[in-house]
C-alpha cells in the first residue's frame, strides 16, 4: 500500500505534500470526462517538477516519425494526442508575493479525488514571505453533463491578518508535448479575443477554442485583462478579509471543430460559458455529483474487508468511466487516457482484449457497439494498410497503434508482425454480440470487417511442404519478450478461429438478411464458394506446437530449445528484465512478457477441458513475468477458473492497486488506463467466474479468503443484476430489469428479484 | 557498361559534363592515400547539387544515437568518420565573373582519374559572360609517400583574349556532415593563423591542423589575405596573356593530434608545406606516380580482351590500395572508405571476412598483421561490450560498427544477434596465420583474443534439453534477411571452430611459448583445463539444423517451412526487394540476402567434399538475390570451385563494376569499398583457385571464356608470385624472392622462376 496515499473507499487523498511525487500525482489525482481531461496540475505557479498535460480526445497530429534504420513499410508519422492549452491556470500573488509550493513553507496540505462525485479539492495552508498565512481550497472538474465545460472554484482565505490578493487567471495556449520527435509545436495561432484562444493543429487543423469567465465574490475588485499571443489573462486584484475567502469561480469552455464547424467556435465556446455562468458553480458541482451517482449505480465493485482493494478497484472503475464514455464513436481507449502522453493517446489492442469487456457489462451494450464501430470505421484504412504491406484483395490488417485507421507504430517485429491484434478485433465482434445478443450486428458492421480479417489470415499463412501444414512465420505474439517467431500458438489459434467464425458470419448473414448480404458481396467482391472453401482448408490444416509429452501447447516453434528456467528461481538483481538485461538475453530467454498461450485459453476457454488449462497454466505461469500490466488479469481468472485461489489473489494484487502503489515508479507519465480494466475482469470473470455460457449469463463465484465478502454490479441485456459473494453464500440481485435464467456453477437457475445460492464447493487442485 | 565513362585500362575518365551525376562522378573519382581522402569536388564554386567530402582516417566523433523505440544494451552514440575541412578550395573569377561550371556554357570537359600514378586531372573549357573563352586544368593528389600532403595546382589558360584571373584559395573549416542525427556541427575552432586553420572535434577532442601555401607563376600577381572564422583565404590576382596559363599550385599540410602533440599542430604543419614548396609540384608528382608504380608491382590483374573487366578490377584495388595502407593499426577500412559517410565510416566483419585476404596477399603480410592488431588493441572494449550484453569472465564480444573498440550500431537483430562477426574476427587470425606462416602472433597476439571470443560462444550456446544438444538461439545470420532466427548454421559451424581452433592455440601456445603462455593464463585468468573441456563439449555436441533429404545444411531451423521460391521465379517489379517489399515478408521469405550457408562452406571449405559443396550451392544460389554487394564473390568463388564457370562469370559481373556502372543509382552517397575486395577474391581464389593447402600456395586455375587470358600478382612469404592463365596454359612466374613448391591442382610442382604448365581439364559439372 502506498505510503503517500490515504486508504479510504471512496477517495483518493494525499494528507501531505510531497515535492518528490508531483508530477506522480498530477497522474494519479487526474480528472477527466471521456472528451477531455486534466492532469491535476496546480492552478497556481508551482516552479518545482511539474508535468502540465490537458488532452482533448480526437484532436491529433501525425509527429514526423523517429527511427534509427528505416525499414520498408513503415510509417512516415505517429498520431498523438495532443497537449493542448493549460485552461485552470490562476497565478496567484497575496500582498504581492507568489504563491508557488515550492518557494513557501507549506502549514497543511490536503488533496482529495473524489471518485464518488468525480471532482478533485487541494485545500492547503502556506506561510506567505510576509508571515501572512493563507488558506487555499480549489475545486474543480471538468462536467460529464456538459462535455464541453472545465470548472474550478479558487478561494484564498488569510488567516492571520487582511490581505492583498491577485489572481491571474488565464489560459495559455503556447503549450508543447512533452513527448514530440524533433521538439516541434503542433499547435498555431487561429485568434484570440479577451476572454478566448482559438488555436490549431498543424496539418490534421483541427481546431479547438478555449473560452473563460472569472467571477469573483468582491464587488470592488479590480479587474484587467492581460495577455499576448496564444495567451489571454485577466488580473483581478481584491482586498479579502482576515478570515474571509476571497473566492474566484472559473468557467472554461472547451469546443473543438471535431463537433463545431470552425467558423462556429467563438459562439459555441460563449454559449457553453455562458449557460455554465447561469447555472452557477454549486448547481454544475451538484449536477456533477448527480451524474457520477448514475454512473456508479449500475457498475460498482464493493469489497469487505479490505479497505485497499476496495479503494483501488474504485479507482480503477473511476478511471475507466472517465477516460470513455461511449458518446462519440471517433474516440477510443488509449493506454495512459487522459492523463499522458506516452504511446501517444493511440488505439491499441488491449481495446477490444481488455477495455471491451468492462464496458460493455460496467456501462452497457451501446457502448461496446461504439468501440466496435470505432473499427468498422477504419475499415478502409485497414485494407490499405494491409496493401502497404503487400496484401491484396481486401484483406485488412488493423493497425498496432492509431488515432485514425493509419497505423502510427514503427518497430517492425510489432508494426508487421505482431498481427494477432487483427484476430482481437474479430473476436470483440464475436464476444460483443455474445454478450448483448445484437445479432444485427453482424449483418450491419460485424460481417465486412470479419470478411477483411478472414482474406487477411488466408493470405498471412502458408503451406509448408516440410510439415504438410499450414504455417504462421514470423510474427510477435502478446508475449512480446519473443520477436520474429515461427508458429506462434496463440496467433495460429486466432488465425483459424477468424476463419471458423468469418465463416459462420458468411452463412449467418446470407440466410437471415439476403439482401444485406448481397450487398456485403457486391461491395466487397467476396467470392463466397471460393474463398470460404480455402478458409476451410487452412482451418483442417493448420499447424499447431504442442509439446506431447507435458500435454501443453507450444508458445512457438522452437519454444522447448530454450533454457527452462522458472521465474521463481530468477535473482530479484535481474527484475525487471527489461531494465536488467539486454533485449537479446530477454528474447533468448524463456521468461514471458505477458499472457501468450494463455490469453488463447482464456478468450477460446470453452474449447478446452479444464486439465488442459490447468497443465498449460502451470508451465506458463512459472515461466511470466508479468512486465505488462495487461499479463496479470487473464492469469488470475484462469487461476480462479482451475480453483488455484492463492495464485488468483496474487495476480489480482499484480494490477489492481498498479498505479495508485506506484509499483514501476513510472506513473509520473501517466496511468495505466487500459490494465485496469483487468482489474475489473479478475473480479468479474476471474473470482465471480462470469461467462456468457448457452447463451445465458453464467457466474461460478469464489471468494477469497482474504475478503469477507465483494459484489459486482454489471448490466446485462436491459437488467442490471448485482452479484453479492459472501461466506459460503452467493446473492444475485435483478436490481433492473425482467427475471433472467442465469448457470449457477453450470446450473440453469430462474432468478426474478434476489435469491440466495449456497456457495459451491471449490473444485479439486491438483 | 557505364554509358558515361570511358573504357581504359588504367584510367577512368569522363569526356563530357553529365551535371545530373555531379556527386556520383564525386565519389568515383574520388582519391585517397590511406591517411586522409577527398572526393572529386571541383576547386571552384559550383553551385548545382554537390557533396563535398573530405575525410581524415581515424578522426571520428560519436554522433547521438537515434532510435524509434530503445532497447536495453543500446549504446549512446554512433561514432562517424567526419567530414572535415574543404581544403582544395581554389574560387576563381574571369575578369571579375564567376567560373562556375552549373551557370557557364562548357566548351569541353575532360577528367581523367589516373589510376597506375595517383592522379586526378580536369581539364575544361568554358566561355565566361563576356566571350572570354578560358581553358582550365587542375591536377591533384594526396601524397602516398608523404601522407600529410595534398597538393593541386590548378591552371587557367584565357584562349581567345588576355584576362585578369583572380583566384580565391582558401581552406573552409565551418564544415558539417551531410550525415548527422540531429544536425549538430561536430568541430569547434581552435585557432587560425592567415595560412592555417586548427580545428577540434566536440567530445573526442581530435585536432587538426589545415595549413596551406599558394604559388603562381606571375611575380605581379597582386596577393591579400582574407578570411573569416574558421576559414583562411588568400586572394591572387593577376594577368594572363592569351593562350598563356596562369598557373596556382597549392600546397596543404594536413596534421592530426592522432600523430602530433596538439601544440605542435602548426608547427608540424608547416614543416609538410615547407618540404612540399622545396621540392616543387613536379617533383612530388613524380614522387606519387613512382610510390604507386611501386604499388601496383606486386598486385597487378591484367585481363586480356575484355576491356570492361580490365578497368573495373583495376579500379578495385586502386580504392582498396587508396583507402588502407597498413600504416597504422589504429586505422581500418571503412564500407565507403574516403568516398562518403554512410555507415559511418566504421570498421565492420567486412575487413576480416572480404579485405584481409587482398591486403595480405596484394599489399603484404604486415598490412594483414596490422588489421588483425587493430582489433587485438580493441580486445578490452569487446569485452566491456560483451559485459553490457549480460557475458561475465572475459568473454568478448566484438562490435558490429566501430571506430574505437565500442559498438556504435543500435537494430537489436544486428547489433545484438548478428553474433557471427566474432568468428570471422577468430577465423581472420587463422587465415591470416595459413597464409604467412606467421605462427609467432598466435602467442604474441592471437590467444588472447581467441580465448575471449571462445568463452563468448561458450556462454553463448544454451544446452536444449529438448534436442539433447546444444543450440544457439536468437541470431541473425550473415544473411541479414532473416533476424532472430536459432541455429543459423552458419553461426554455429564458426561457433563449434572459434573453439576448436582456440583449443589448439592454447595448445599450441603453452608448447612453443610457455612464458608468454604462463603470461596469458595469468592476466586472462584462464582455467585452461576446466574451460577447454566446456568447449570440447560443445564441440562434440553443437546441433547443426540439416535437411537429410536433399543432402544440404538448413540455413537456420525452420527454413523449409518457408514457401520455397526461386529468385529465377520472382518478377523483376519486386526487385530488389529491399526497395519493393515490407520488411516482413522479405523476413517470411526464402529468399536470401547474401551467403551465408554458402559463406561457411567457403571459409571451411576443407572441411567438405565438392558433392556437397555442389549441393548446397544449387539450393542456396537459386534463392539468393545478393542484395548485399558483399555477397556474389563468395558466390563466383564456389561456382568456379564445382565448376560452373557461367555462374561464376555471372557472379563475377555482379562486383567487379558495381561502383564505375552505378548499378544501384546509389554511389553519389559513396563507394562500396570493402566489396571491392570481393572482386579481387573471385578472380584470384575464384578463378585462380588460390588457397593455402597443406601449408603451399595452391591453385587451379580457370580460364572464363570471355577472356583471352588473365594474370595476378600476389605476395606470398617474401615472394611476388605472378600467375598468368590464357589458352592452356597456366604460367607460374616467381617474380621475387626464393624457389616456391606449390600445389597445382592438387599436384605439388616445384617453381624455381617462371614455369608453364598445360590447364587441367575443368572439373565434371553435375
Amino acid at each position: 500500500m502506498n505510503q503517500f496515499l490515504i486508504a479510504d473507499p471512496w477517495k483518493i487523498i494525499e494528507d501531505r505534500f510531497y515535492p518528490n511525487r508531483v508530477k506522480a500525482s498530477e497522474s494519479l489525482f487526474s480528472i477527466g470526462n471521456g472528451t477531455m481531461g486534466q492532469r491535476a496540475n496546480f492552478e497556481e505557479q508551482y516552479s518545482g517538477k511539474s508535468f502540465h498535460g490537458s488532452y482533448i480526445g480526437g484532436v491529433y497530429y501525425p509527429d514526423k516519425t523517429r527511427v534509427g534504420w528505416w525499414k520498408n513499410g513503415y510509417p512516415e508519422y505517429f498520431a498523438k494526442v495532443l497537449n493542448s492549452a493549460f485552461w485552470i491556470g490562476i497565478d496567484v500573488k497575496v500582498n504581492g508575493q507568489e504563491l508557488d509550493l515550492a518557494k513557501l513553507k507549506i502549514l497543511n496540505f490536503y488533496r482529495e479525488l473524489d471518485m464518488r462525485h468525480g471532482t478533485l479539492t487541494r485545500i492547503f495552508t502556506v506561510e506567505m514571505k510576509d508571515k501572512t498565512e493563507v488558506m487555499v481550497k480549489s475545486v474543480r472538474f471538468v462536467s460529464l453533463a456538459r462535455t464541453e465545460l472545465g470548472a474550478v472554484q479558487y478561494s484564498v482565505t488569510p488567516v492571520n491578518s487582511d490581505a492583498t490578493v491577485e489572481f491571474a487567471s488565464y489560459i495559455e495556449g503556447d503549450v508543447r508535448n512533452e513527448d514530440a520527435n524533433y521538439n516541434e509545436k503542433f499547435w498555431e495561432l487561429v485568434g484570440q479575443t479577451t476572454e478566448s484562444v482559438t488555436m490549431r493543429t498543424k496539418k490534421t487543423g483541427f481546431q479547438v477554442c478555449w473560452m473563460m469567465a472569472n467571477e469573483v465574490n468582491a464587488p470592488d475588485a479590480r479587474i484587467e485583462k492581460r495577455g499576448r499571443e496564444e495567451r489571454v489573462e485577466e488580473i483581478i486584484t481584491a482586498r479579502a478579509a482576515d478570515k474571509q475567502p476571497l473566492v474566484l469561480t472559473k468557467y472554461v469552455g472547451i469546443v473543438s471543430s471535431l463537433n463545431h464547424q470552425p467558423a462556429d467556435l467563438v459562439t459555441a465556446a460563449a454559449r457553453v460559458v455562458k449557460e455554465a455562468r447561469e447555472a452557477g458553480f454549486d448547481a454544475l458541482l451538484e449536477e456533477q455529483r448527480q451524474s457520477w451517482l448514475e454512473k456508479w449505480k449500475s457498475c460498482d465493485i464493493e469489497i469487505g474487508g479490505d479497505e485497499a482493494a476496495q479503494q483501488g478497484i474504485r479507482y480503477c472503475i473511476f478511471q475507466l468511466l472517465q477516460t470513455y464514455t461511449g458518446k462519440d464513436s471517433r474516440l477510443n481507449v488509449g493506454p495512459k487516457g487522459f492523463t499522458g502522453e506516452k504511446y501517444g493517446g493511440g488505439t491499441y489492442w488491449d481495446t477490444e482484449a481488455y477495455c471491451l469487456p468492462f464496458y460493455m457489462a460496467a456501462v452497457g451494450a451501446e457502448v461496446g457497439r461504439q468501440l466496435l464501430i470505432y473499427r468498422y470505421n477504419q475499415l478502409d484504412k485497414a485494407i490499405e494498410n494491409a496493401e502497404k504491406l503487400g496484401f491484396t484483395g481486401g484483406a485488412a490488417l488493423y493497425p498496432m497503434v492509431t488515432m485514425n485507421g493509419e497505423e502510427s507504430h514503427n518497430e517492425w517485429e510489432i508494426t508487421f508482425e505482431e498481427i494477432h491484434r487483427n484476430g482481437a478485433i474479430a473476436f470483440a465482434i464475436f464476444n460483443y454480440i455474445r454478450y448483448t445478443d445484437d445479432r444485427k450486428y453482424l449483418a450491419e458492421y460485424g460481417l465486412e470487417v470479419l470478411i477483411a480479417i478472414a482474406r487477411f489470415w488466408a493470405q498471412r499463412v502458408n503451406w509448408s511442404e516440410e510439415k504438410r501444414k499450414y504455417v504462421i512465420l514470423g510474427v510477435t505474439g502478446p508475449n512480446e519478450y519473443e520477436n520474429n517467431v515461427n508458429n506462434n500458438w496463440y496467433t495460429n489459434y486466432i488465425a483459424v478461429w477468424c476463419l471458423k467464425y468469418a465463416a459462420f458470419a458468411v452463412d449467418y448473414v446470407r440466410q437471415h438478411d439476403p439482401g444485406r448480404y448481397e450487398a456485403i458481396v457486391a461491395k466487397t467482391l467476396f467470392d463466397a464458394p471460393f474463398e470460404v472453401e480455402h478458409w476451410y482448408d487452412i482451418i483442417g490444416k493448420m499447424y499447431f506446437p504442442k509439446d506431447v509429452r507435458r500435454g501443453i501447447f507450444l508458445q512457438q516453434d522452437g519454444y522447448l530449445d530454450k533454457e527452462q528456467t522458472l521465474v521463481r528461481d530468477l535473482s530479484p538483481e535481474d527484475r525487471p528484465l527489461n531494465r536488467k538485461w539486454s533485449w537479446d538475453r530477454i528474447l533468448r530467454s524463456d521468461f514471458i512478457k505477458q499472457a501468450d498461450v494463455l490469453q488463447g485459453l482464456y478468450f477460446f476457454e470453452p474449447d478446452f477441458d479444464l486439465e488442459t488449462i490447468r497443465r498449460n497454466f502451470r508451465f506458463y505461469e512459472s515461466r511470466t513475468v508479468h512486465e505488462s500490466s495487461l499479463s496479470p488479469c487473464v492469469h488470475a481468472i484462469l487461476a480462479a477458473e482451475i480453483g488455484d485461489m492463492d495464485k488468483a489473489y496474487e495476480m489480482y494484487l499484480r494490477t489492481s492497486r498498479l498505479d495508485l502503489d506506484d509499483y514501476n515508479r513510472e506513473i509520473e507519465e501517466g496511468l495505466h488506463i487500459t490494465s485496469m480494466a483487468g482489474s475489473w475482469m479478475s473480479i468479474v470473470e476471474g473470482y465471480g467466474g462470469m461467462r456468457v455460457r448457452e447463451n445465458k449469463l453464467s457466474f461460478s463465484p469464489k471468494l477469497p479468503e482474504e475478503w469477507e465478502y465483494y459484489s459486482f454490479k454489471i448490466k446485462f441485456r436491459g437488467r442490471v443484476v448485482k452479484v453479492t459473494v459472501q461466506g459460503t453464500e452467493t446473492v444475485i440481485d435483478i436490481e433492473e430489469g425482467e427475471p433472467l435464467e442465469i448457470l449457477l456453477d453450470g446450473r440453469p437457475e430462474q432468478v426474478i428479484r434476489e435469491r440466495t445460492f449456497a456457495a459451491p464447493p471449490l473444485p479439486d487442485e491438483a
